[in-house]
């Protein structure tokens, strides 16, 4: 992409009603605008790393069995008062009254409505497992939006739903989505600590959030350091026991503040693995057994022909908090540092001397053959003077910077910027981009 | 994917609500579920057919120079209230009330917020030409919704929205989206007749309507039969003149009924090229000048200094609409035929016998080799007798079917079937894979 024929417009000044970091910087580097309270349009850029990290869940679910359907945003009233849920989800949700006055709400989440589509297609054990995902915009009437996309009203998420015969096929599901998501955050450069939760709303009596530590994260957590350094399981076989893999992390203590119990904390883990951090919640996994299915009448027929409700769990990944989260987690004073993968572009090349002739063509030269090797680029192709330019390339935190100028080509070099690391070599122009190349 | 693990509920009997054959075959084959009136839920092979046509209409719109962004679903009351639509809309416009007594409402279209971006981020002519692009579920309350996804409430559309610093420029960005419009139509299998139309609630004063005949199309067109025949445009310099390329178009006769005047019709086409037929409509262009923008205050100041009103059009796809299009275009007695372009799977592997050792062997084999080729390949493993394998290969439409079964493979035969046309083969397994990994 060339900037010159590009939607991204930065600010030089911070917004005044940014609190947090990851809310002044998304606005900054041109990721979002607001449209309303807690609801934001993606500008190219933002949108471009949304997507992203929309892939990599995406993939992350496939690869765990999940199956991708899309539901729609609207539902009807009727499906929650069959649950319960319609009465007593309070101001969060919100209602609507359509032109023939039909009740209908903008969907928080999916329990009701994939419980009924799957009553209504699903009737035998042999149809099992089976796990639904979606992701959909929702919305939360917040009674105080802030935070920019971290606590907006319209939010993207990607939502599960597993439906086994009994517990231990639910429990299996339930390790299978545990599994999948420290692989899927981690991808993404985070490294995120399950820990026990509160079932709140959507009910039941197992649930994990998942949390990545964030200096501004938004609430106190507490667990065992080790947690924080284990590596993620990476390329398991979903259809084995992942028992092991989930107990080795939850036997080991963490817990939200709502959860946490001092004196269980200060007893189980040595003083020197104690950590008190704040945390950022990305997702947020629940098993719930017949709760939805016996309210709502689902039922499967067991090999031995008795009907009985179907075993559910629900899955919540917080794909459009996740742009805040990861910068949050990855900043510097200049701006966003992106991890690789949800990079929204993957080098930029700075042309420092538009119009010039050497320095153009070797420009388009290296735009070209980045494309050519599979990697995004964005070409500052614009008139800009050099200063403006870095700092904002500073800003959006794209991964690499290989800086073209004719001062450099003079004697043979352009320059090659890490952002994360600040490092900076001089090298030829065919050394930079057989480097980008092959990594 | 394997069908064991997938999750299909297709139907044997037509539902009773479904008036057109389009919905009848969507809800048979399952691809969508309703969930209220005019709302769907897209299973997980309905939604491959969406993701595929949906990547058709952005790659056509990113290379005709359009950028994508994302904005919300809802949108603040006060935004339509500057343009005055918020009280000219009428009853299909579902409006909402949050917590706070704000007033919102779920998007059925975006000038007045795209403009609202616009006029917030751009000054100068020298940003221009910009053509804002999003795919996005909007929704209008339908007095009476049906025909399924062909005239849903909550519907996904394309709508991109073009800015210019004058007429002739506006103008350019027009047949940079009716050339954009041809070619992504095409890709799809269709070959849609740009018809001038009515500008409706948008405004404006040039618009065409992009129709695809069909027999059950919703409304009766009239039109030149040469443009039917007319090929594409293919790939052409958007930074060209696409005037000829229009005027080729709109040069010949093109009429919805409402813009019918069958003496100009009868004086201008020949006799023996006069189409009268049933149409579908897919796209609708407008360029409506500074409708918005006078309204709202968009402006951008000129090369000569001088601040004026920006000149606009806007551009739609329905996206979920064409689903149900395309279902019109493309079916038979037995059940969808997919164009290859966006058919949710590129091969259906049978296995006959699940079970038998050699077939089940010689199935895995072609869909292991299938998927290494970079197809899509669906593989019935399930217990079903071949005949109900068939019936629901016929009716969910997938291109090829690679037909595997103990009897052929004891002669060292597989059958490869071609759904369109319906011609089958005889073939070594080896020669059936390389045929179709080399398509």
């Amino acid at each position: 992409m060339r900037l010159s024929q590009y939607f991204l417009p930065t600010l030089r000044d911070t917004p005044a009603e940014a609190q947090i970091v990851s809310h002044r910087l998304m606005l900054r580097a041109g990721l979002v605008r607001q449209q309303a309270a807690g609801i934001y349009s993606w500008l190219p850029l933002g949108l471009r790393v949304l997507r992203r990290i929309e892939a990599i869940v995406r993939e992350e679910q496939n690869r765990a069995g999940a199956i991708e359907l899309l539901m729609p945003t609207l539902q009807s009233a009727q499906l929650w008062r069959e649950s319960g849920r319609y009465d007593d989800y309070g101001a969060e949700m919100l209602r609507i009254v359509d032109r023939h006055e039909r009740d209908l709400l903008y969907g928080p989440t999916n329990e009701e409505m994939v419980t009924d589509i799957f009553r209504s297609t699903v009737r035998s054990y042999r149809d099992l497992p089976l796990n639904l995902y979606h992701i959909q915009w929702k919305f939360r009437d917040e009674i105080r939006p802030r935070f920019g996309v971290m606590r907006g009203r319209e939010f993207l998420m990607k939502d599960a739903y597993s439906f086994d015969l009994d517990e231990a096929g639910a429990r299996a599901a339930y390790n299978r989505m545990f599994v999948a998501y420290l692989n899927t955050f981690a991808r993404m450069g985070l490294r995120a600590v399950p820990m026990r939760a509160d079932t709140g709303p959507i009910g039941g009596d197992l649930s994990h959030e998942f949390i990545i530590l964030a200096e501004t994260g938004e609430s106190q957590v507490f667990c065992d350091r080790q947690l924080v350094d284990m590596p993620p399981p990476g390329d398991v076989d979903f259809r084995s026991d992942l028992q092991p893999i989930v107990e080795a992390r939850t036997a080991l203590y963490a817990a939200t503040e709502e959860m946490h119990d001092a004196t269980r904390f200060e007893r189980e883990v040595p003083e020197e693995r104690r950590l008190s951090a704040r945390g950022i919640e990305v997702g947020h996994i629940f098993y719930f057994g017949d709760k939805y299915s016996k309210a709502m009448n689902a039922t499967v027929h067991g090999p031995d022909g008795v009907e009985r409700p179907v075993q559910m769990g629900s899955y919540g990944i917080g794909v459009s908090r996740l742009v805040g989260a990861v910068i949050e987690a990855s900043h510097d004073e200049a701006g966003i540092v992106w991890p690789d993968a949800i990079a929204p572009f993957d080098v930029a090349v700075l042309n420092l001397r538009a119009g010039d002739g050497a320095t153009d063509a070797a420009a388009q030269h290296a735009y070209d053959t980045l494309g050519r090797s599979g990697l995004e680029a964005l070409l500052d192709d614009t008139a800009e003077r050099p200063g403006a330019k870095f700092s904002v390339m500073e800003l959006i935190g794209i991964p690499w910077q290989l800086v073209i100028g004719p001062n450099g080509l003079a004697r043979g070099v352009v320059e090659l910027r890490h952002r994360a690391s600040g490092e900076r070599h001089e090298l030829s122009l065919e050394s930079a981009l057989s480097k980008l190349g092959s990594r």
